[in-house]
């Protein structure tokens, strides 16, 4: 195998959820592909890293074109009493999909998918400082009930209970039950207990 | 193939969930056996038809001998104020087995396994007596979050509200939200919803 | 629960491939029959037992009835030059139903379902006898081409090979290659030289 | 979302096998790597571009670098009598990788997955030519035994006896047989005939 196809495929392999062949599939999709379609690919990479930053405040990506925060952190139409604790961004995608929720939002992670040993790179410091100048009347903790976000839950309330001026801070969880399609036969033991005292 | 194992192995793949192949690895298996085995199941079975019948209050399965009602109907220490409706016996044990809920069950489907065209076999009225002699002050409908469920708890609802005797029942369901493990990258809108709507 | 069903449910989780919770489906299905319908459930596993035996010649079940073995062995019209040698009886049917082979067979391994372990169990002393006394001019070792069946094979061949009167006998194998529905690029590099090696 | 990232996104779900979902993974990857790392994914799409070509015997892809044909079909160690029918780049890198085959190869399909109703793309010129220049004295049809592969191969044979100057040509196709770790019970009919029939 050539040395640019061996060089792509490895670049395309730490993609994530992509492994060696998937990679091997993308090279030879690209090789087959018209030189048109790859110049628009490689034109789209490089926009995205020109005009893409990281909001400042929310950590979600946007296009900046002169503006200093997102959309979302701009609205005035959004209520700025309510934060929502995210792990990550395709969280955030998915909450303003389901369209109900009209608060703020604040990225937790760094990374594209959390990995349980990185708690060093929680952006816990600038979550601290957000909510030290914001008029938050609730935060709502919305992590994964999963072994990593119950981690990061517990490093978020242990950082909020031990900031002095953060006392009259009402904080939530997102309800824990039944998901939608979901039998209580198979359900665990702690998402009964949740749906049955979360009932209502 | 003989007629016994023919016989044996359409019987077996009547069983829930099983189909002809595996029916047909039972009866090897049985083949396999030693006598003393299958005189053991033969007579299991025998037992249970003898031993077991359907608790005429909540329509469990249960031992007789002698008493007219299952233990948990029987027992005193077990709300008498709180009536669950379950779809059926497999979804009362996982509850139990999560062991918080301490009221009465009432077993709605008197099929293993329900599929929607079947209403006309609910234990609708039933239910409506037992609520009517009882003394019950929530009615928690803990009926799965499946279009099957759903049915059924648009059936039970709507004798709970043309039953004029049961204008002060509060009626409850279930908490929905993101099960333990769950992902909100993952959870349909819905789930999202009703995640954010029952937050604490 | 009680104990009837928590008997026969450990009954039924001995059924090959069947854990603990299916096995309780099968108790509440069985709860749900009438009486007729159990008591057919009973005969037919009573009549199998009483009817069914293993053929001397081959270990395939059969029903005696008065015959000394079974159909294929007592079959005219079968090759006797031709030994088929399989694992497990449901290696036979599937065999039968591909309709083409019309030689003879033995069953290697007295359980359902073989793991490594048993070597002890295999009938390599009653598979000597067979060949000793019969009249074939080919073997067909006809195991998986998978770790147990490799080691299964490798026995039965230092048997064939080990036994002095047995030197003329031509032993096969099955053809190894892609399945139907297979795929070159997912194949094994053992399949794809074998698939290659017997080209045709 | 931002124009940059939806345009990405698209771009990326056009990749085999990837969806919306991975696709937005994909851009989220990128955004959150260092410059450095993206310009490295963008120079290597560009090379792979710049130095990439298709034999134009074989129809592999090669680093052409002054080389008119790929090292496969310039290597003089590899049989000239001998031609590999098969389907897509990636089938000749598993065959390759088993590494028993050492003849030449022809790729059928100019699309990195093959689907049925593009006939009219395959390379049935190309491969006629090949064959008439050539000196073949063996012509394995390696596609795939699935829907797609046996339409495919029942193209090629067409033309191969359609062909007056291709009459001494022999035809050969792999094996169908159990793969390795396959098991007679869950084998088709078809491989199971295949199997005996191949027996050796």
């Amino acid at each position: 195998m050539s040395e640019s196809i061996k060089k792509l495929t490895e670049l395309f392999a730490k993609f994530p959820t992509i492994g060696q062949r998937t990679a091997g599939r993308f090279v030879f999709y690209l090789i087959g592909q018209p030189k048109e379609n790859v110049d628009e690919l490689v034109q789209a990479i490089q926009e995205l890293k020109k005009n893409i930053s990281s909001c400042p405040s929310c950590f979600q990506s946007f296009q900046a074109a002169g503006k200093s925060v997102c959309d979302i952190c701009a609205n005035p139409a959004r209520s700025n009493g309510l934060l929502c604790i995210i792990e990550k961004e395709s969280d955030l995608l998915s909450i303003e999909s389901a369209g109900t929720y009209k608060g703020l939002y604040f990225i937790l992670s760094p990374l594209v998918s959390y990995r349980a040993h990185v708690n060093e790179n929680l952006r816990l410091p600038q979550l601290k400082e957000k909510i030290a100048k914001g008029t938050f009347s609730e935060i709502i903790v919305a992590l994964n009930p999963t072994p990593e976000g119950k981690t990061m839950a517990i490093l978020v309330e242990r950082m909020l209970k031990e900031t002095p001026q953060f006392p009259t801070l009402k904080i939530t969880h997102l309800a824990k039950g039944l998901p939608v399609g979901g039998e209580l036969e198979y359900a665990d033991q702690e998402t009964l207990e949740s749906a049955f005292e979360g009932r209502k």
